[in-house]
């Protein structure tokens, strides 16, 4: 039986599926299957992180039908999508990673946690005063699957949340980006969760950031080019604005890039996704979309 | 017309009280009002962070009825409060703010943060897979107005919530601290939210950390010696805990202390309170203890 197939868990592992499925286990880090056992994959899932090893294996599919990533953008992966195969993304599985990440980013950079460790490296008990985000206003750019358990995280917190995304949508209190100028004076954080598009692109500029009050956050979960650099850092320079950023363009960040070493700057390195949230969540959208395929079905429905 | 209220702040910065409102301002930092001033001082609210200088004043006041504090804990207040002056603690004032730190020292400690700001100093770009807090159990030891704080902000992460407080409560989900011996095992973190009493010192001894399974992290924002330090650096410098610490024993904590470098471990200098969430809900609490004194009210009805 040729597999129909290509997984990065094993369909044990991932639980809850045919023990009879056709897969062949292919995790980004041994050598790819020869093309003989390739030759009749419809269902492709790319390995997590692996991207760079995975996006030409999809070349080598002839069968090809379903190219399923685990990550939630897909900037990267359209390009290697041929005509008339469904690129599916993993649209949810990184909600509750993601969104916590930008809670974390948001409270220890307000709390001042990346200098309450500078001191404590130093030996020095050294009580300050920080801000909370209590009473705080905090404007969710991006405001789709991960900008509502983002919201659902904030709203105990006593902060006000105002939610963008590219067309209003009244109904769910979502303001269009059209109406930005006018939201942006009054945020004191802003958490950018849209994905990378052409209008997207360096969204946040000189402009955009020149409208923001003095010393609030820019939390960037979302696509390092999402943020001109460059303007940024000149407003982090001149201590106006401050920044909390686990993805950054470029990316990876140099050692030498300016960035790094920017005032009021926090940088992860783009772990947004991967936590010990993944894996569990992971299987579970896997199994759900292979079912799915199984039984012919729509592989997101209402999406 | 003589003071009969020695306060912090004005009571037209308090806002909400009556224009003639027979009070002097003292907030700790200028001389503190001579004795003929303080004569018929009835209701003295220490300044926030300076019991230091603000505790001997109390014997200074014949007239005194009531000792207000902006702090939760009166551990250090009590011993200076005389016979028949009511000793009033700011229960809720510092609910979002502490609760606040709590939820920012666990996101911190799990998603990494400390490490990231070390490896952001050395300009390294250095992707690492961390723990979520989704999926972890969570343990609250203290389970009052805090506690409950705590809570709601923890709820909507997808982590399961383990309530303890000095006596079960079942119709709110609190187990009693006899049951800890049965719940700690079960916990990925624990913090500590109890008031320091005779009882609740040292709580956490060597044989409550050692129920608690390997890797396991404990976070302190109740007081320094709820904990005993001594077990605790035993199980941090072992690698087998981990732990995020607002609160110490000693505090301030010597510069030459091995807590501060043990590995695991992160430490703010307890700021649990002074952060902008405080002035505000400072000031609508002092307004509405002071028009309840006012009316010969009880200050703080139902508690």
């Amino acid at each position: 039986m040729s597999a129909r197939y290509l997984l990065p868990y094993a369909p044990d592992a991932i639980g809850g599926l045919p023990a009879d499925l056709p897969a062949l286990v292919w995790d980004g880090d041994g050598p790819v299957p020869p093309a003989d056992a390739l030759r009749e994959v419809e269902f492709f899932c790319l390995p997590y992180m692996r991207h760079a090893v995975a996006l030409p294996v999809i070349g080598r599919l002839p069968a090809l039908r379903v190219v399923q990533t685990l990550t939630a953008g897909m900037d990267d992966v359209l390009p290697h999508v041929p005509d008339g195969v469904e690129a599916c993304n993993a649209r949810g599985l990184h909600d509750a990673s993601t969104a916590e990440l930008a809670v974390t980013l948001v409270l220890a950079s307000l709390r001042g946690v990346p200098r309450f460790t500078r001191l404590q490296d130093q030996g020095r008990w050294q009580q300050e005063f920080h801000q909370s985000l209590a009473d705080k206003t905090v404007l969710i750019l991006g405001y789709g699957s991960i900008g509502r358990a983002l919201a659902a995280r904030l709203e105990p917190f006593e902060c006000e949340i105002v939610r963008v995304a590219r067309r209003a949508r009244p109904e769910e209190r979502v303001h269009g980006v059209d109406e930005l100028p006018g939201l942006l004076p009054a945020a004191d954080v802003v958490v950018l969760l849209t994905p990378l598009t052409p209008e997207s692109h360096h969204l946040v500029d000189a402009a955009f950031l020149a409208r923001l009050k003095d010393g609030a956050l820019l939390v960037n979960v979302a696509r390092g080019p999402v943020v001109d650099t460059a303007a940024l850092l000149a407003e982090l320079t001149a201590g106006r604005l401050r920044a909390a950023l686990d993805v950054t363009d470029p990316e990876p960040l140099p050692a030498d890039h300016p960035l790094w070493h920017a005032p009021g700057t926090l940088i992860t390195p783009h772990v947004g996704g991967p936590s010990s949230a993944f894996l569990p969540r992971a299987k579970r959208l896997l199994r759900e979309r292979v079912l799915r395929f199984e039984e012919g079905e729509p592989l997101t429905p209402g999406a």
